[in-house]
């Protein structure tokens, strides 16, 4: 998992710091105004180059939807971690020829595999800012409407961009709403898998590593981008050619040592830096150690239901691979919380400056003032059913019931025109949409997730206090809002489950295609419970959305407020990241994790062998100790060192999404691959703590050592223009 | 624990590496040999100043019987660690009042506390050379004559040496036989507690920091040595006077740092580097896992015969310590081995040239084999019977049977003249088996004790083949020599413990004044079974001290063969450490456990508040920490560190026994207290590793500013000529 963008259901989104140091995700636009820190930090390239997206090296930046990826040829090759294109490892594997973990190389184009049918790559072509098209006339609007016209209005500029087929667009939020962006991306659809290294290098160390230091994980891998023979981007197709990107990055071949400046551009999901006192306390007092807790029943029952019962325990693999992750993370959060001193009294101290400086400030002041007092108490309001919130929607969102619920929305949102239907239910969403009724069974067993429904059912119970409580829910469960715990539940989870079909994937995509009338009529137990939640399930969106507006009226007053007292001090802000394209520098450095003990940034294959015990996850491939054990590629050893670089690390900003990121040079040349965080990284999202914050980057000479000593994929390194032995 | 003296009993005694790097416990008379070596390390004194035992540093440093310690002042004032000062801690705690909580600080003479009856401090006079006395005419003695006459020489010369009264005085065995020194010390009677800091600071971290690196403990103590009038040791009188001592250290007001030269000088217990490929074969195949797999259960069984019984788990939390202590260092010892890339090839290949040297060396190097080969044939003889001396040995060797065998055995040895018994049945010895009968009780529930001896016993019937059973236990446990298991144990035992009356203190004592015939008699359960093991227990005894004059003949010629092979590179070698007084001798430095992580020399006080959580055992007093916060004690700063320093490391060569022990700097000055080894040193034992093995000292800035800033013991900092905010 790593630093793969998690999806947006396990991400909690809530936080306010100020750029710390070389804290910052950047907006490519804004680099020129860092000219003077990027210089001093050592780069050698001019800043206004980061700032376009038309050229070298950013156009050679891709995404990979959850990932970023970067083309390395002039012949769409394409450079990622092993854990983003994981997919198309596992999807081309069978018994018989386990890819996993015997590694893939293509020889030639012809051999290449094609990835699994939903991997994309996306080619950022165009930023428009779309401010005055979203937000004109929005004044005056209540918090529903202007949620509304800000959705419509959104809309209709994806639809509008995406008219010409081939591409991508979406709009994106910075800064809380205060600025907009329309981003146009090629969406290549015919994605080939070239090369892989196998598991016991490309997932080295594993879960036990994830998220930790020292780290020895050769986490890349190669795709290749193929278009139609018109050059447009078309399903996969023997007859198709490799795309020809405008621009493609260099290999460095300049040695990377401690204290170089390093850069990382690409797409980081979500961070909550400019988050109110009020929304860290919450996340400290509240979401993290609820979910903490939550996660930890929600792990135990998988395992009680699924021991001895291998075929089911299969079903939940990558579940609970998933969950351990969000897990780490979270606990990593509170862990990172518990080692500062006072969190939320730092961010309260750095709110109570920007008060005093808007107190100076005359009636603009009092106006930002004013805006800061109205969010504070929407947020207040907010937090007054977030138990409510949290596990209703839990209860619905996922298993039998979320199955439900979603086909019976669908249905709902198929009787209007496209234009109107929520986002996720349009007809651009369809593929996906069935793509996921269909996978559904792969991780879906009656018996666990009747057993996950329970847990569910009584955490609403136990947690929603009275006054917060569902009363449809409560009905169907035969309680009253202020009973605790749910007699005969098991009971009423048999009939539930004994009446569902939807466990078969036929009756799923059959109801795909079913009216609002059929479903409400149809006497399927889960169908049945979706249609009498839906009624509040709209009624709780529809406030969250009139809230959403209203809150959307005043966050953008505080950013700007924000943004305005850092001017005051010469601190440009960067805006808390959205998953679109930015740019984070610093330096290769080592941290303390603790008195006593110093973290150095680069680590060796020798600590590859120390390292293997030869069982899982640390399992190397013989042809790679044997190929230490002779020395072998001396061209690719770092004198200071004296051994081959495997990862190191760095003080770049960065978090889930950033996953295959190119890890740039002062000349703008690819030393590296952003892979993960440490695990003092965890609590960055919400305050990045310079001392502590880390990146940890896949070395571009282990990935060139590995091709030319232990894979033999010097074809790749020639298409590279780079030598080998 | 950590370094102070493990009890011989849970010692394993088995080794061989030649001299490398500054690895090294070396006698004082070695120290000229060493000059350049010292030098090149940065030794400011004359290296001769080092082998003289008369004069400064080495007349300072003193033992207590276990730990070291040293003089730092000229009226008798002794520094040594913390936990080596516990004793007379504990002794003067009460409930009312709590020195181990609070500390103790005497202000004046009069206030100093006498430390417990047993405490001693011997300050060596003479290291005579009586290798010739022991060893004459040994040449021709069968195995059992040599071995009795060897301890007849060693218990007359001691005899010889004590009878002026106020003495202590052993036979040491240098080599395994090679050379035999007798060492004479003054043997001061009246300790009195000056000054231990709160057990928060002097333990803290405690068991969880033991053997660990980063470290934060305040590990400091002082007592002061009293005598007669006369200036003769006397027992504890009110009238004694302090002694003066003709030399004491000085504490350095030099800054130590990273790099510097430091030597510590103390009695190290015992090291096992000499030792045949085959006995370090045997520790790493068998004895050590055996014991850990042992203390293990042990410890279970301990807790589960204790659980809910507060008295009893009171009675064994000190056996629960050191059996702790112990399975850290033997598990530490496996983990060792295991990061070593073949241990027993290493020694190998040591011995394997050391063989191929004596191949070409004539007739003495034909003959210096065939001892080797001889004792190869003792050592595996011996290892034929490992399982019934383990576990035979363990059986009798604690709780009611031990008492039961050690007061029969009194009896047996007591009706002997004084010259003729065993050593530690001679009235030399009287006191202190009256004080263990006397203490027993501190330590002992019949229904635990019972619980582990059906441990032991049921180890006993598992682990030893029925080749090397013994009859007479087999019989009185009704079982048969090939009987794994052993039907109705638990009635056998239930009938021995309320059959004896060992439990009560009173009888104990009176018995060890019964006779022989009188204990043959009893019909004490305890007594019977310790009656009918004795005449196997003298059997054993006897072949094994046949043996052991055997291996005391050919050992020294091995040495003797390691020596002479040095010598030929131009390497002295010291000898492996028995308790007598040696110099070791390194740098201030740090290492790095694993690929990435460097542990750096210097702890400090923004150490201790990042690591205190206020729980046990990383608990801080609140004076500690206000006067961290406050900044206090600016003159114990380390430039180079922006704070105090509070542990460090070097790489000087250290074990069990050190505890205590002055580091000095290269002018001879008090720079430090050793006081542990990190976890990589374990092994240490057996096998110095010069990258990974490290001691740790508490740093004298550490002392002073704890002295100064939290204790208020101003006094004594002037006592050492000290001066003090």
């Amino acid at each position: 998992m790593t630093f793969r963008l998690l999806s947006a259901a396990l991400t909690v989104a809530l936080a306010s710091t100020a750029a710390h140091a070389d804290e910052g995700m950047w907006q490519p636009r804004q680099m020129p105004e860092l000219a003077a820190q990027l210089k001093a930090r050592g780069l050698e390239m001019d800043p206004a180059a980061l700032s376009n997206l038309a050229g070298k090296p950013l156009d050679a930046v891709i995404s990979l939807g959850g990932c970023t990826a970067s083309f390395v040829s002039p012949t769409g090759l394409v450079v990622s971690n092993h854990h983003c294109v994981y997919g198309a490892v596992q999807y081309n594997s069978t018994p018989e020829r386990d890819l996993l973990s015997d590694g893939f190389v293509a020889r030639t184009l012809a051999d290449e595999l094609p990835a699994e049918p939903n991997a994309r790559i996306y080619v950022t072509q165009e930023i428009e800012d779309v401010t005055a098209r979203i937000t004109d006339g929005l004044d005056g609007l209540d918090g529903k409407a202007r949620y509304d016209t800000v959705e419509s209005r959104s809309k209709a500029l994806v639809a509008e961009c995406e008219a010409p087929g081939g591409l991508r667009c979406n709009v994106y939020n910075f800064h809380g709403g205060l600025q907009f962006s329309l981003i146009r991306q090629l969406e290549i659809r015919d994605v080939r898998l070239v090369y892989a290294p196998s598991d016991a290098i490309g997932k080295f160390g594993g879960d036990e590593d994830n998220f930790e230091w020292p780290r020895h994980t050769g986490d890349f891998g190669f795709l290749r981008a193929y278009v139609g023979k018109d050059g447009k981007p078309a399903a996969y197709s023997a007859d198709n050619v490799p795309y020809r990107p405008a621009s493609w990055l260099t290999v460095s071949q300049q040695p990377l040592e401690e204290g170089d400046y390093v850069m990382v551009t690409g797409y980081p999901g979500s961070t909550d830096r400019y988050r109110l006192p009020g929304e860290v306390k919450q996340a400290i007092d509240w979401r993290y150690p609820t979910m903490v807790g939550y996660f930890g029943d929600y792990l135990a029952t998988i395992d009680r239901t699924t021991a001895g019962d291998k075929a089911a325990a299969l079903k939940y693999a990558s579940t609970v691979a998933g969950i351990n992750n969000v897990l780490k993370l979270y606990q990593g959060n509170l862990d990172g919380f518990a080692q500062m001193d006072d969190p939320v009294g730092m961010k309260q101290a750095r709110e109570d400056a920007l008060e005093a400086w808007l107190g100076k400030r005359g009636s603009e002041g009092r106006a930002q003032l004013a805006a800061i007092r109205a969010l504070e108490k929407e947020l207040a309001e907010d937090r007054a059913t977030r138990e409510r919130d949290l596990w209703f929607n839990t209860v619905l969102g996922g298993g039998l019931p979320g199955v439900a619920v979603n086909l019976y929305r669908n249905a709902i949102e198929q009787a209007k025109p496209d234009a109107e239907r929520k986002p996720g239910y349009q007809d651009r969403d369809a593929p996906r949409i069935a793509g996921s009724m269909t996978a559904f069974d792969k991780r879906y067993d009656a018996r666990v997730d009747q057993a996950l429904l329970s847990l569910r059912l009584q955490r609403y119970a136990s947690q929603v206090p009275a006054p917060q409580r569902v009363a449809a829910l409560d009905r169907w469960l035969g309680i009253s809002a202020s009973d605790k715990t749910i007699p005969g539940l098991d009971a009423k989870l048999d009939a539930l489950y004994a009446g569902s079909k939807l466990g078969d994937a036929d009756t799923r995509l059959a109801l795909l295609k079913a009216d609002k009338a059929a479903i409400e009529a149809s006497d399927d137990a889960a169908l049945q419970l979706a249609v009498a939640m839906m009624p509040t399930v709209l009624q709780i969106e529809a406030e969250a959305e009139a809230r959403s507006g209203r809150i959307s009226a005043l966050r953008p007053k505080y950013m700007q407020a924000m943004i305005d007292f850092n001017q005051s001090q010469g601190k440009p802000v960067y805006p808390d990241a959205n998953s679109s394209l930015r740019i984070t520098f610093g330096t290769v450095k080592g941290y303390s994790p603790r008195d006593g003990v110093q973290m150095t940034p680069f680590t060796t294959l020798a600590g590859i062998v120390a390292k293997t015990t030869g069982k899982e996850p640390f399992i190397t491939p013989q042809a790679e100790l044997d190929a230490i054990a002779a020395g072998k590629g001396a061209q690719y050893r770092m004198d200071s060192l004296g051994d081959v670089p495997v990862n190191f690390l760095s003080d770049v900003d960065t978090t889930g999404g950033n996953s295959g990121s190119p890890t740039l040079n002062s000349k703008g040349e690819l030393v590296g691959l952003l892979f993960d965080g440490n695990y003092e990284s965890l609590s960055a999202g919400w305050i990045f703590n310079p001392e502590l914050t880390r990146s940890i980057h896949v070395d571009t000479r282990y990935m060139r050592w590995v091709m030319d000593e232990v894979d033999h994929a010097e074809h790749l390194l020639e298409e590279m223009g780079l030598p080998h032995d």
